[in-house]
């Protein structure tokens, strides 16, 4: 059986979506992750604001290390995000997933993104399913 | 007052990150839009399928175009998807973006997003702020 | 295998709760469902127009109907509603629901409600399992 | 300027619906709330277990009660809800409200709901606009 630190490895290894967003993985837990990036000229929208699909991307790549870290693979039902704060060029978001609830078929977990002056600036739900396979 | 195709160009104009996923304006309304855009190696992640963040940007893209092409300046409050589908490498995907409400400080807006043989790959709902401010 | 209008009469002949709000069938098909009730004095909240649970209870019984109507038992996961329009004591609420997406493990389903003047009042959306028992 | 104490008297005096799901306020604060009700027959469906309404309903006056306490009337714009244990008659159920996010328009909330063996059995997110008005 795998550790959380293996099987993100495995996964981040060939994740070219998170490496291009910068993630790096703060920590790593059974059920628990945080990563950080930082807001590049590329990721900004209209507004000259970073996008919403950054946030998500980040929230999302985090739902994935901490529901796969049980050593079981995990896939994404249904996920939400809410923006609370805008990100500027520049900003460092780090992002905290929580887990609140595991079961057999299914888990629930938080993500909240922070940014380099602690304010909350996205919040996260993601439901997985856990699968039969494991890493 | 400008026509949703004025407003979805000005938009557009210097959303990079739309740019950085090849968004492509195929149709825009009021109240409603349609982009597409190719999947690329970049956009991949760990299981070499497409990484939930693009489906979002792509459906988060759709809804800023279809709520602020009445005019008045939105923006997204809560948005939730469901992947439906895996998305691969060399994918087009077609999003659709429809009003289900337009209150005067709300409104609610669906995305869906198929695949090049008209699968549906995701669904996206997202809730909106109507601004004061005018484009 | 039962029909769909036979796996409604099952379920709805215990389901003290749907029969509380007085719900009535008014149509059942595959993937489909369409309830109807009426907003009575105990539904009521402090400002005197009807709970937001009272639109919730019968999204999700619409739901619970028209995902079972398959002949698999299924049990919904993740759920979102939001609030459009007041509801008031004596309007006639009606629901309908429609299959978005049905795979074998999962099914995702919205269901609008009308008020009797053809306003939407909610829009809910639903994310069930699909169990491996049958009716 | 009345206290969060008064304010959920006021909205408690006249709310039907939650006096009749038996909601009985334990404690309330600025931003939080925690309610507690029991399981009745009425309140089944047809698996014979509490119906999702009765959690949701009584997620939704827990977010109503904590968002209202900040001294401005709030309104719900997006719920959702995730079902996560078996609710049995004569379950006490007790929800606790937490606020992750208020801003000057719009506030997020979290509610959990525990039985009466500390297992968390629903886990709710609510989005309420913050209005002008004041209580």
């Amino acid at each position: 059986m795998k550790s959380p630190e293996e099987i993100v490895a495995l996964m981040m290894h060939k994740d070219a979506f998170s490496q291009w967003i910068g993630a790096e993985v703060l920590s790593i837990e059974l059920g628990k992750c945080s990563l950080r990036c930082m807001i590049k000229e590329e990721m900004l929208n209209g507004f000259h604001i970073a996008h919403g699909g950054i946030s998500y991307t980040l929230a999302d790549s985090t739902l994935a290390f901490a529901s796969n870290s049980r050593g079981q693979h995990c896939v994404s039902v249904e996920t939400s995000i809410s923006h609370l704060g805008k990100v500027n060029l520049g900003d460092q978001l780090t992002s905290i997933a929580k887990e609140i609830y595991r079961g057999k078929k299914t888990g629930v977990y938080e993500v909240d993104i922070f940014n380099q002056n602690q304010r909350l600036v996205a919040h996260f739900k993601g439901t997985v399913f856990v699968g039969e396979e494991n890493w």
